[in-house]
């Protein structure tokens, strides 16, 4: 069945049965990173979330969720650097009335995550050892931000 | 708990028990959005969905989903132009036996989304105001392509 | 409602108790794609989903996820030179610690998927005819990577 090079567990199983959601606003400093990850655990401890998928979206399209390293602070920096060299100002961008920084602000949510899930197990996100979930501000000035958080499956 | 900058409500739990399929034609026009908003939003209503996660699955290498803005049609130029900056025709690409268009194709759709969730909370979903679901062709000329709709959550 | 150029099968509803989950251990070859696909129908069959959502989820901040074409190989060496061209070795990277492949490989996995949702229907993953569920390696050296499924909807 697996390759050598695949190897799975034997799949475990429950009923779910409830649906948690909650709304979180976030108020970003301008362009960077705002790490949400304890606020999700706060959630899904909240949620008494056992067994299922924790979905964040976000209701912006000049921001956007992205999954990166928890421990280099120059990761972060070097990510805003690849996607402001993807998507630079003014480059000849036809959508200019709104500030340079704006148009940039769209490809580069295009480019990352409006939605994400992560699963929860033993009533725990699967996040890898390294792993934070971010939103990242794409404008240059503050703004208050909306994610959606749910969690469907087993609880309680 | 919530740092000042972060604030969220309480979760709302319901019980989920219902799943709703559907699968979504479309007929593109060529390189190009197709603005899917209402049709899910329709979904949605036939499904009787009040709490719970709707998916997107576009069933294409060449064709892929974003969630942009749905106001000033010269921000889809310009991400049009964005996606053919980072994949540009006749740029040494070994497959080139389906055209010039597909390899930048099968790339535009690795950088942008095969799957996307709009959680929905009461009997909505909760898309941003400035928030459209748009498919993208990235081919040149027409073509069919399949969406699966999917709703996890409370109906009825 | 629908407009000619979209059309939509009536939305189909069944009962969702289930949520079946497995981890995947996947040793790569260093750089480049692994294949899931086979992986994962396998996963559906034994969880006996029969109408739901497989998501799939890796714990890596330096290895990603893609749902990208199946036939011709040639297809996934240019999508390799694509990411390496959005994000180079030795482009100026303030995060250098760890190699010159590290920072590229965070790159490459923000501009890909950490999280991936495949619908089922009738007990079959809906993937299209030339799809395929592959895990992208982007460190030189091979790794063991962590993988979660997990089936929300109806089994059995």
């Amino acid at each position: 069945m697996t390759s050598p090079k695949l190897s799975r567990t034997a799949p475990s199983t429950v009923t779910a049965t409830t649906i948690v959601s909650s709304q979180l606003s976030v108020q970003t400093p301008g362009a960077g990173f705002t790490d949400l990850t304890a606020e999700v655990a706060t959630f899904v401890r909240e949620a008494g979330a056992r067994e299922g998928l924790v979905t964040l979206f976000i209701r912006h399209t000049s921001a956007s969720l992205t999954i990166q390293e928890n421990a280099d602070p120059s990761v972060l920096d070097d990510l805003m650097t690849a996607l402001s060299r993807a998507a630079p100002e003014n480059a000849g961008w036809s959508h200019d009335t709104e500030g340079p920084d704006d148009m940039p602000a769209h490809i580069k949510t295009m480019l990352t995550a409006t939605s994400l899930q992560v699963p929860v197990l033993d009533g725990e996100l699967t996040l890898g050892t390294w792993q934070a979930i971010y939103l990242i501000e794409h404008r240059a000035r503050p703004h208050r931000r909306e994610v959606v958080l749910q969690f469907v499956g087993a609880a309680g």
